[in-house]
Parts: structure tokens; C-alpha cells; sequence
């Protein structure tokens, strides 16, 4: 049998709590296809250019560390936030890559990561044209945002949308314990640009829980008056309100709120502009116009490395994903993501296929807006069916002394 | 066989993960026991003075029940924040809250509660003798912020324990993924006065994780220079520095520290104070001074309803009390508080006691200097020690459709 050929693989952007289950999937199946070498790049294109890669198989040594690969949140290999000059012959950085590619023997290329990353996949897919390069390139999609194209849902998105309805659950029960005093919580969730995480807050509504009051996704125009009047019109039937509100929600000429409400009330922001996200914003503007008691809560970067609040469901997707990749780079293919198809969602099935990744890259996928409700506080009962698959089953971390277990390189590495 | 009697039981003061256990345990020992009622007061006294009065068996029905109960974060019966007045013959509220213990024919009273229901529970143990009462009272100890006096610790402790623990090896893996990029991350820990909660995030370190590198507790002075010293030594060896800081910290003069900074950079923080914790303000102070990114979490109500991390010990141990003041009060004790008497720590072995109310009624217990390291900033391995054994062992809550099931009172009672 002649040589299969070696693999490199790296990972990019913001971390998640399954990226590295894609890692574990890539290697695993690299491994089981017989691919010579698995190489891992530190920090992405960004190690790869400095030449720091590490020969995988000294430290992920057996099922055992493959295993909590798929149950260590954060990325292992370490990430970056590199952007690719625009592909031209004879460019140094490409130039560069490749000729480290060829001196470790690459045949196979793969890249874990979101919009930016499926942006250097396809850069390098075609700048290997250009030299003729038989390296072949695919992407692996990860991103809590769930704002990539062409795929149904992104590994990331159902853990997060796991770890932030259970949070609200749980916050919606500590709000209500005191009575006879009007409260507004305001959990502020991460997405910039799509409003995926702060709808699937949407989830916690069930039989023993009455479910988040108001919902403002960032792909509508933001109204801190409709706010203060929805908030409002609810205090009439109850005292506590809970709402989520995505990080990067606007006003209707595009401005960040707390900008907007800065320069209305002439507040002197001097200073503390940096400091005040939308939730904090908003909770307070709540209170001083309301007079009532508020709670802002920062989800922050807890809710994308909250791997002990998996979902089972995501991190075998993420696994497989990984695993997808390998596959259809060794029957050949080259400049292509893989995507997440559902073929049902009551039973839930789903499976993989790839797209062209130039169909992908820089593309971002939004909330529709008929899954958001008309008065534009809500999500639609499509949005909850939407997500209620990806958030199935737990995976405990291996609990050792008390705390989750996670594989790490070692610090010198 | 003669009447046993009825119970009250009520909770008050902040929510924890684990408070319903000691209300389930409450129950579950009054049912054995043959008590024939056991009510419920809806928001602790304050609901009590209402005559706002639920029978539990009504609601917890079965074994399932008092499962969910153990599992279910928050206060199940509502909570209240009511300082009884001093004890004086003939006082409204006195004689209010008898009236009603009697309409009711209770023989037995319990609250579970901090520092505030235990002066509550002296209060009516001190009223009741000088009408010559025959009801009992006992109070249940349960905080997050560990500061009872004369119980080695209290539940609720261990499991926000374990969650923070948890989260701060999540952050620490999150905080490190990009190379070549000093970043500072602050988080802020609860704990007004105490900083038992801050110094429990020193569990995180092991083998696997290198643990938060700077713990800052409110019992000691805080100074921001210090802070930044400490933080620039460790940037001479390490990129990703994580700090734990008590939201509680006051600086020499009792200052809290934004409003001590704000005052000596002549920062105009109109209307931004109350929106700047302990924790935004040292990340922006250390952005500013270091020139290196910054990144603040609040831990906020998170930590203490997270009872999807709860300790098993923590939960079983809040059961465990409740039962405790049940038969001690059975017994014929009253003005007591159930505390918890550790016999050994390796292997840990622990017991419940009873002590006189009045001890402990009012009393704050704070980390000891000893426990805390010379630098002040770390705490030592005495006090990793004494934490270790309260973190232990996992309750996975019942999972319905991808997230944990609670037991919740219907709306209308």
C-alpha cells in the first residue's frame, strides 16, 4: 500500500467548547485512514508561519486523550485572528506557508474555525492553483454564532444555546424569589451581528418555567422606548421581567445603545464608553426610568467555554464534522467546508455533506425575519423547533477532584 | 400515639443552589417523623405576617418531588429580606406572627437562612418565651458566602465553590488561546465581606491547569497598585494573567475601589458608578495603566443558582441539616442553629450539631489572616484543603428535552 500522505490541521477564532471535539474527529480519522502524520499548528496560520507545529500524536497518545479532546472547551492548539492578504502570485505570506507546507510533506490541509477562517481556506485553495499545488484544503465549521452559510446549524451553536437556556432558567428562578418588588433582569448574550444565542434563550420556556419576557435580536432595529414600553406593559401581570438582549444590538440609525442613549441624555461618558456593554446600558436606563430594581447579567465568555453544559448532540456533530473532512480530502477533494444537512428534525437527523467553500466564506447567516415576532421582542415557535435538536443530551466532563478534566499541552510546547 | 405537631418551615435572604435541599430535607424528616401538617410560608416571615401560608404536601407529593426539590436552585416557598424589630412585649409584628403560629396550630418552626434569618430566628425564640410559647424554633444555616459563625461551613458553600472553580478553569483555557498578546482577565467573585467564595476559585490549579494567578479577598485592604505590580511581574513569564477579585474589596480608607479611583484620576463618573463593579473598574484601571487588553466576567447571579454544578456533598449536607433541626426540635430544642462539625478532613467526615442561636445571630466569620498568603494576594494550602472535600461529587439535575427539570410552585399560590 503506498503512502496515504501527512495531515495538518489547524484551529481559529473565537474558541468554543467543542472545537476541540473537530480536532478529535480530524485526528481520529486521519489516524484510522492511515495518514502518516497528524501535525497540529499552534495558533493557526499564525504559528504555521513562525514553523511552530507539533507532531499531534506525542500528546493526544490514546482513545483516553481523544476522548477529553472532545470534552476540553477552548481551543487546544491555541487560536489567532489572522486575515490572508488577498491571493497573488509570489506573495511572501503564501509563499512562506506553503514552503513550510512542503517541508513537513502536507497532502492534506483542514481548518477548524468560522467566516474568517473559511476566508483563509479559500485563499489558500486558490493560491495552491496558481503554483499548482496538489495540497488540498477543506474547512471544518465551528462558531458559537451559528452565522455561517449553507450549513443548518454551525458545531458551537447547540452547546451555547444549551449552557444560555439553562442559565436562564436558572436566573429566571433567583429573579422571582422576592415578592411585592418589580424587578428587570437584562442578560446580555454574545452575538454581534446575529441574534442565533440570544433566541435560543427562547428554550427555557417549558412546564416548570414561564420562559425569557422579551427577546431583542441584533438583525432588527433596537428602541430603548419600546423596551421601557414592553417592560411595562408586562409589570402589569407580573413583577419580575426577564429579557435577553444581544450584545450587539443597534438603534435604527446603526448606533450602539449605550452610544445613542449617552448622547441623548448628554450623559458625560468620558471614560466609561469602553466599559458599559448593552446590558449594563440598558438595566440601568430601565431603572431610572422605571424606578424599579434591575439586575444586568454579562453571559460573557463563560458561555462560550461552558463545556460542562454540552450538548451531546453538538459534540458528536463537532466530532463528526472533523471526521467528514478527512474523508473527502482523501477521495480527493479540495476548497470545500463542511456542512451540517438535517434531513428531519422530529426525529432529528442530520448529516454531513461539503460546499464550495468560496460559496461560504465572508457570508454571514442571519435570524430570518419570520422567525422573530412581530413586535419584534420574541422569537417564533419555528426558531425554538429550530433549535430544540441541537441542544439534546449531556456529556459530564471526567470529573477528577471535584472539577472537569481537560487535556492541555504541555506549557513549553 | 399522641399528636406530634405541626411544622412551619420558611426561607429568606439571597438564593442558593441548594436551599430547596434543606427545605426538602425539612419535610422529608417532619413527614417521617409524623408531623401532621407542614406548611410552607410564602416569602419567609414576610409572607408569614400575611397569613400567606401554603401545605407543602399539597405541591411535594411524592419521592420524585423531594428529588427535584434537593435539585431545584432558588427558593421554592420565595424569599424575603424582613429584620424583625427588637423584642418587646406587646410589639405588632410579635404578636402578629403568633397569631397566626397558633391559628395554625404550629409546634415547630424553621428558617433557613444567613445571618439575617438567624437573628430572625433569636428574635422569635426571645419573643416566644416572654409570652410563654411552647413552639420551637430552629434555624437552618444556608449561604453562599460561607460567614456563619461556629458551623465549619455552610450550605450552599461548597457548591458555588465547585461552580466557580469550574468556570475559572474554563476561563483560564478560554483566556490563552491567542499568542503574543498580553491579556489581563478580572474576574469578580460575590462576597461583600467574606472572601471565601474568591478564595475557593484557587481550587481550580492542578495538573491540568496552572489556576488563577492573583486572588484578591475583601479582608484584606486592596490597593489598584499593588494589583498592577503583581499583574506586571507575571507578564515577565506568562501572556494570559487571570485575577479573582471579590466585588467587596475596599481599599486602606474603606473605599470601594472604582470610587476611590474615580476620585484620585478626577474621572467624572456621573451616573456611571452604580454601573461600574469592583471588577469592570480593575479591568479598565489595568487596561489603561498596562496597555494591554482586558477582559472583566461577573460571576453575578450565576454562581449561586448554577445548581446545574452543584456538589453532591454540598446538596446532600443542605438535606442533611434540614433533617437535623427537625429532630432537634422533636427532641424539645429550640433558639438553636443545625451546624455542620467536621471530624476529619482526609478522609472528610462530617456531622451535624446544634449551637445556641444567639451565638451566632449577627456574626460574620471571615477568611483567616493565616489563611490568606503574605503577599495577599493568593489564599494558602490550608484553606485549598479545607475547601477540597465540600466540591465533591456531581448530582446531574433530570434532564427533560436537553435541559434540567425544576419543581416550581403553581402561579397562583
Amino acid at each position: 500500500m503506498g503512502k496515504v500522505g501527512n495531515v495538518i490541521v489547524g484551529q481559529s477564532g473565537g474558541p468554543t467548547s467543542v472545537i476541540n471535539s473537530s480536532l478529535a474527529g480530524v485526528f481520529a480519522m486521519a489516524k484510522k485512514l492511515g495518514c502518516e502524520k497528524v501535525y497540529g499548528m499552534r495558533h493557526g496560520i499564525q504559528g504555521l508561519l513562525d514553523d511552530w507545529i507539533i507532531d499531534m500524536s506525542e500528546y493526544v497518545k490514546n482513545d483516553m486523550d481523544i476522548e477529553l479532546l472532545k470534552r476540553t472547551p477552548s481551543s487546544y492548539l491555541g487560536s489567532c485572528r489572522f486575515k490572508l492578504p488577498a491571493v497573488e502570485k509570489g506573495n511572501e505570506s503564501f509563499e512562506k506557508i506553503f514552503q513550510i507546507l512542503m517541508k513537513y510533506d502536507i497532502k492534506f490541509f483542514f481548518y477548524i474555525g468560522g467566516n474568517d477562517s473559511m476566508d483563509t481556506i479559500s485563499k489558500l485553495q486558490d493560491y495552491g492553483k496558481t503554483i499548482g499545488s496538489d495540497i488540498r484544503f477543506m474547512g471544518v465549521p465551528k462558531t458559537i454564532d451559528n452565522d455561517l452559510a449553507l450549513t443548518d446549524h454551525t458545531p458551537g451553536f447547540g452547546s451555547v444555546a444549551k449552557y444560555v437556556s439553562t442559565m436562564m432558567k436558572e436566573v429566571i428562578l433567583d429573579s422571582a424569589v422576592y415578592c411585592r418588588q418589580k424587578i428587570v433582569t437584562v442578560v446580555e448574550v454574545m452575538g454581534r451581528n446575529a441574534g442565533w444565542l440570544t433566541g435560543a434563550t427562547a428554550l427555557a420556556k417549558g412546564e416548570d418555567c414561564e420562559g425569557v419576557d422579551l427577546i431583542y435580536l441584533p438583525e432588527l432595529p433596537f428602541s430603548v422606548e419600546k423596551c421601557i414600553e414592553d417592560t411595562e406593559k408586562l409589570f402589569k401581570e407580573k413583577d419580575s421581567v426577564v429579557i435577553a438582549i444581544s450584545e450587539g444590538v443597534t438603534d435604527a440609525n446603526g448606533e450602539s445603545i449605550s452610544a445613542a442613549v449617552a448622547n441623548s441624555s448628554k450623559v458625560d461618558a468620558f471614560g466609561h464608553k469602553a466599559l458599559t456593554g448593552t446590558g449594563h446600558f440598558l438595566a440601568e436606563e430601565i431603572g431610572r426610568r422605571l424606578g424599579c430594581k434591575t439586575r444586568p447579567i454579562e453571559l460573557s465568555s463563560l458561555q462560550r467555554c461552558g463545556s460542562h453544559m454540552a450538548s451531546a448532540t453538538d459534540i458528536e456533530e463537532a466530532f463528526q464534522v472533523g471526521g467528514a473532512a478527512v474523508k473527502a480530502a482523501l477521495e480527493g477533494k479540495s476548497g470545500y467546508m463542511v456542512i451540517l444537512k438535517r434531513l428531519s428534525t422530529d426525529p432529528y437527523k442530520c448529516v454531513t455533506d461539503i460546499k464550495d467553500i468560496h460559496e461560504i466564506a465572508n457570508v454571514e447567516k442571519k435570524v430570518p425575519r419570520e422567525w422573530i415576532n412581530e413586535e419584534g421582542n420574541g422569537v417564533t415557535q419555528e426558531f425554538v423547533d429550530y433549535c430544540r435538536p441541537l441542544i439534546q443530551g449531556e456529556v459530564l466532563p471526567v470529573m477528577i477532584n471535584g472539577l472537569p478534566l481537560h487535556i492541555v499541552l504541555p506549557k513549553d510546547v
